[in-house]
């Protein structure tokens, strides 16, 4: 099924004056292309995208795309709080050369979004936009969840080609992918705490932060639970629970960026209101890495 | 492991008059010990237990401790409130001849409940309790959540052997798989709709209430993820989820009530202020029953 | 109206070997009855009620009715989770000589627990009561919320005289207001943060823990507001705020039980999985009384 | 104290093509501005902020002020997710005259959002604006709730002159008197369901969707309250709640929109994924506005 495998969406770095480093971000992406990596996510929650200013967002696409091969699915965030900056946000990355768009649920009038009013506004999108259409919930960090009822209304849109679903409730999972039974629809996960018992699910993929840091790790779990090996990929992914609970819930993109920098990646500092990890939690990452024999660099 | 398996949680049948009706419960318990079902638990959310006098609980016990050979493992819900009155109803349990108590998280006090307190509680009780304890994590209905933390310290106690988790959220299901590994200690899934995730994440059996509905389906997933057959299994899952969910989280004890009538078992309405199943309800029980071929009496 | 005033809802002392100490308790009411409160409140959530066996509480209420004399009112919790359960601590209660009962929502079975459902259980409970009842929502405790809906039905009983809200939104004690505008129906405030206004929204009294311990200014407080003077009503409300959080929603039971025994009380260390306040919490409480000038003597 | 009142937060008129109406909202000021009112407010959640470019935006805030004469406060919402986006709102907006800027808390990486990053966020913000910072926080938008402490500290900052809070929790808005206690802060209350509560509390004023349609009964309430007739105030609370319900957490901006519409305000539709007032709610607006005898015009 198209889209479906595992990508790593990468962070945005940012320049020490804190503007954001389209040069760097095409550097760290020329190194997962180089990997088994089956594409690659700009512009996600962990690429601070609600804090980038449109013409920051349109140059980091420019500059992933240059360095991604047409034969590699690049995949750009192109979520707004209104229907109408979504669509022209979704034209924008299309004109420059993305994949598809993933499109997080609009969540501030959170009583108001309603299975209707998902639908509605994500009928509108994949209308309006030129490339495919990913939904995208994430819960955690909007405070709203697009139901399945909606996702199965939605699944039947023939420019809407799949969703990313970024928590741990495999009963929500479970439930996205019997609303799309039947359709061309990749149910990719988004937590890297629970991608053995997504996968297990039946899910097609995977969009992992943690496939930046233990790419090899990553796919391999994702092989071996294709050829069967359950049991092998339930210890690998036991294996890789602390670092990733500690790069997703535990410490977030902070703590992303220091693990990365730790392996050479260029990140820079996250943009307030966030800040950088504390130096504890960098120590925690130099040992989570460690503990998986990933190269530390720094 | 001791405790592995499928075990259904008995509902408590009450007579037209309100009364808890031991006879009926031992009729119930009896057709499923003909079956392959690991055993049975009593007093649990399923049961009604907070809804019963130490009176009723005791003569439910022993009714179905009769029919219930030694052989097969008869656990009983024991929790209250208070550390003293649980350790209390564990040894009325053990007297009457139970093979485990399953002893729900206290939750009145929510703010003052953190694993300091579970632990000193879990302790005490395990301490004083002459049988087995299964610690029992149910959020939904305590609004506490039972952490790791407290389950790595638990699950070296040589009296807790295993908990049961009512939940979706596989991220905690796997959290409570590591903090115990290496431990005598099962970890027992309680929701009919996580199941198949939860024994391929490495969970040793589960609490069904739709055990006693699907009885051979339950046993044929365990079966199917024991053997390796993973895509039988899922596809099973699917099947079940439908009836799964209508007697869980959306119509609860009526709901199962309602479907084990249908299937000829004695269950008298729910106690108020729990009311019975709607007619609506009970045609959507019907409607389940049948899509899964199960023989509907009444 | 019946039952307006300030109310101070008695802790349950124990004695070392973790018994229930009704000696203790009728002492504690003995120097209340002495003051200006308008009554007591035996059982509440602050008197451990959950943790208590049925004996032990009908021992309670025996022993403070000894003490208030009869024209004092003394109001008893007498909830359990089932409405016979309910109905049966009602009689027993009442035939203990209590004025009226306090009866918390059920709240086992959360999603079960709608409107409708309240109206059908608090009907049956009054019906069932020879006493008044007092409708009780404390949702910080219970996860469920006692709905304005309700209230208006509920309070259209004749023997449902009044309820006690113990959070701080104040849009729901409005709407409790304005639903039982007109009835013979008292509306009671149960945080010691929110009386001022609460009493400023038209409510007719309160039940404080913290009037068990600045009993003066609790009484000062209503005077003030009862007569117009709201600035230092607000000033003095301001100045009660540490102590009232303090043994509130930040150390609760054990807090209070610290507090009370720092100035002279009887309460022994709460009841298991309740833990004694630790040393600094002590040390806490000891400044907030000395701030408002209340006597310490231990 | 500067900047206490009764504001009005405007909404963003739409043309049927969908772009921002700055004409509209022009007039639609100029009505207010023959009122009692204060000030006025635009860009707020009730403005459709969140939905709107920063050049329509900017343009709102131009045409508004046009019509607000100088000795008329005019405060804009200048919120942005990232702190340098924030600062260049606020800068923007005070290149267009207004008064004051109004930050709501930034929120989307919800469990970093501490007290500290907070107070880091804020603080560069009133450094960087040229303009007077008001706070605001509303948690039923964004899912987090800055915390007293915080206020404490940032109260003390020269160039934050105050706050707005949304919520019904008066226990947080009696917090945030008590920590910025003695400094130039004025505490505005955003609930018309609350107002009554909050002024009594001591906050210095409200901005209230509800002033808009209402606007002579709004102010009312404020003189009665400052004059210390509690009684006529409390009084007349209670006539306004099933508005003030109806255009707040009930209906929203879509239902506020269809009110001013009753009244001859210009709204066009609320902009996707807002859906407009279905037919039912423009009639329970109408019943709202004529219950309180306000002219309905359309």
């Amino acid at each position: 099924m198209r889209f479906a495998g595992i990508y790593h969406p990468l962070v945005t770095p940012f320049r020490p004056d804190g503007d954001a480093d389209e040069g760097a971000i095409a550097r760290n992406a020329a190194r997962y292309v180089a990997t088994g990596l089956t594409g690659l996510v700009v512009l996600g929650s962990n690429g601070e995208s609600p804090q980038l200013e449109d013409d920051e967002s349109d140059r980091i696409i420019a500059a992933v795309r240059d360095v991604v091969p047409a034969g590699r699915p690049l995949l750009a965030g192109a979520a707004r709080e209104s229907t109408r900056a979504t669509i022209a946000a979704c034209r924008r990355a299309a004109a420059l050369g993305v994949d598809a768009v993933m499109v997080r649920t609009p969540a501030f009038y959170k009583n108001m979004m309603t299975s209707e009013a998902f639908v509605q506004h994500f009928t509108a999108v994949a209308d309006g936009s030129p490339v495919p259409v990913l939904l995208y919930n994430v819960s955690m960090y909007t405070g709203v969840t697009l139901q399945a009822d909606a996702v199965a209304t939605l699944s039947r849109h023939p420019n809407i080609v799949g969703l990313k679903e970024s928590g741990n409730d495999m009963q929500l999972l479970g439930d996205y992918l019997s609303a799309s039974a039947g359709q061309e629809f990749v149910v990719l996960c988004g937590s890297a705490t629970s991608v053995f018992t997504a996968l297990a699910l039946g899910a097609h993929g995977a969009v992992l932060a943690l496939s930046g840091l233990a790419t090899e790790q990553c796919l391999a779990l994702r092989d071996l639970m294709r050829d069967g090996h359950y049991d092998e990929a339930r210890a690998l992914q036991q294996q890789l629970l602390p670092l990733g609970r500690a790069i997703g819930a535990q410490h977030g993109v902070p703590g992303l960026k220091a693990a990365l920098t730790l392996m050479g990646f260029e990140t820079g500092a996250p943009r307030l209101p966030l800040r950088p990890a504390p130096v504890a939690v960098v120590s925690q990452m130099r040992a989570h890495l460690a503990a998986l024999g990933l190269p530390v660099v720094s």
